[in-house]
């Protein structure tokens, strides 16, 4: 999508320096567009643990590519499967909820590992299958976020044909095109819509304590040109039950097969507030982030961070400058739960590539039939 | 309550010049405690608009106070009650939500049309009978508030007897002493059970927009040493799904004579959570903000303020300056409604000055049957 008119993607090899993956370093969002250099799986770790990338999808690809990274800096007599082992059990502790992350680790040691089946590999190949196998991840998740926003226009085309005014949806975090390659997945059924001339606004939960939604969902729909209103987390629940919502989509970091949805805190009150008011409430994904071994979202571990994220933020003064600020008292006791459960039944359906499914382990099955073995 | 050890109210005539009314201006907290001294019905109105002091019972005694300020300025000549009826038109305007408001303009204007039926009153006498007036208020309103403490009490003590362990409770906003003229209304109970020595935890909801939750929530329970943590408004349904909540306790800014109540934005958010998990929501209030007028929360008038309140945030910044920062790209646009309506299907009781009711008017009646005629 774009910024000051320009394409880009989340996450890119660098096309004049293959050691070299670039990324826009969300942080800084929406007051500078910063972009970083990743050259090493330490970089690779700390982009995603401290959230200069985020987002499970975009997750997913820093990981992979993080697996590359590694690669580059391996010890050439040393099994090479052993050190990408270690570097992807390095890579899966930066965050605990996202399951592309591990997914995508996994893809990688999986190429590398039924490559070394066939031949002895070298290290030089081995780099070789990581480099285009990141790059697979990273455009599969591009059609993926294309295909959910072709899935999802049709729910807003639906609203439309029936209102005939601009459609009103709500979202939570960002779970734009900033959280994957390209897109998006709440944001993608948006971006279909309005390009197909469908009049939407948004209405843009601010999210705290990181407020992704006042700085990165914010910031795509302005680039995009997207009406839009920034709201405090608080008001959601108020613009529904006033029919000021005609819609709810999310995103997801992980999902259970019987489609309990761990998404960003504050997802769960929402998702009960859509309900209270019989507003549809769908959720849009990547089925990498369908977790087939956990059944019930109470089994998703919710991470838990540090409480300096409750109790500073930050943002631009008016002298232009980034600053951080103090909220409350300066010994103030803070808790930071990351993330929320929400139960299946208050979900409308799920948006996947495959299609859109009910929030249950038979809707879900039914797109995806291969993992009927599994779970 | 107090602050560094030493008890203060919110509100008082200065002992020294009984034509200045000295307030804590609450917009400075947690981070600098500052007076301010209100000679004028404008100071008044200022002080009540931009949130000085807020709270529905404390605007009342502001408004009140107010009151008594343009009387001192009153022309000689004119007729007090028409000058009277002009200055609590006017102070009406400042907040539209809190019914403490009018009431308090109201009680005012009663008293000085009472005296005035009686004998042709003099200005002076005006004066006198509105400081009265005033003082009586805010006196009254602080046994009000012990009273929903003590009510409040028999609900943490029931808790705890089954519990044996710290109860944990969860406050959106700030319902606190500070809102209030001594005690507060949602904190009162807990405040009376720190007092008798029940082990309490308090999760303080930092409420945006204006954050009175982190800044004085917090600063009041950590000036009387009592245990908090300040979560993010999107964090309390994950608590409560958690059994890390055993009681919501929640101010009210106007309550119909059913029960619906109109609190800051995002109460009903929380209502909804707690009744998904079983979890008693209580909402504290003075017989003052039932409105006996309105049967349906859909028709208490909701206060949109200015955008910027959620575009910017103050905050102290690392050298211990108070400054203002933007949360979101500069020009996005913002929706900023301050109160939200929670139906009384989803509050377990109220509790006010005279016990405990549900939340419908036949249980409301039957604490105040006299005002059984109004309705």
């Amino acid at each position: 999508m774009k910024i000051k008119g320009k394409s880009y993607t989340t996450i890119w090899l660098n096309e004049n320096d293959e050691s070299c993956v670039q990324i826009i370093d969300q942080r800084w969002l929406p007051h500078e567009v910063r972009f970083a250099d990743l050259k090493t799986v330490d970089d690779a770790f700390t982009a995603i643990k401290d959230m200069w990338v985020r987002g499970a999808p975009l997750i997913g690809g820093a990981a992979a590519y993080g697996m590359y990274l590694a690669s580059l800096h391996f010890k050439d007599n040393h099994s090479v499967v052993e050190q990408l082992t270690e570097a992807g059990n390095y890579l899966n502790t930066a965050r605990p909820t996202a399951v592309n992350l591990a997914w995508a680790v996994n893809e990688q040691l999986k190429a590398v590992k039924q490559a070394a089946l066939l031949e002895n590999i070298s290290l030089a190949n081995t780099q070789k299958i990581l480099k285009t196998n990141a790059q697979k991840i990273c455009a599969d998740d591009i059609k993926i976020s294309e295909s959910i926003g072709e899935n999802g226009l049709a729910i807003i085309e639906a609203i439309y044909q029936q209102k005939k005014e601009t459609v009103n949806i709500l979202t939570h975090c960002n779970a734009g095109w900033f959280a994957t390659i390209d897109w998006g997945t709440a944001t993608a059924p948006i971006y279909k819509a309005h390009k197909k001339g469908i009049p939407i606004h948004v209405w843009v939960d601010e999210t705290r304590p990181r407020n992704q939604g006042a700085r990165i969902t914010a910031f795509e729909l302005e680039e995009e040109g997207i009406d839009y209103s920034v709201i405090v987390d608080n008001v959601g629940g108020h613009l529904m039950q006033n029919k000021q919502v005609d819609l709810c989509i999310v995103g997801t970091d992980r999902t259970t097969y019987c489609g309990d949805v761990a998404n960003k805190i504050g997802t769960y009150l929402k998702a009960l507030a859509a309900w209270d008011n019989n507003i549809p409430f769908y959720v849009a994904l990547p089925s990498t982030t369908i977790d087939w071994e956990i059944r019930e979202g109470k089994d998703i571990p919710i991470e838990l961070r540090s409480n300096e994220e409750v109790k500073y933020i930050y943002g631009k003064t008016e002298k232009g400058e980034l600053e951080k600020i103090l909220l409350t008292p300066e010994n103030a006791n803070a808790a930071n739960y990351a993330f929320d459960v929400t139960p299946a039944k208050y979900i409308t359906g799920l948006i996947t590539e495959k299609g859109i499914c009910e929030a249950n382990e038979k809707s879900i099955l039914s797109l995806f039939p291969e993992k009927a073995l599994i779970v």
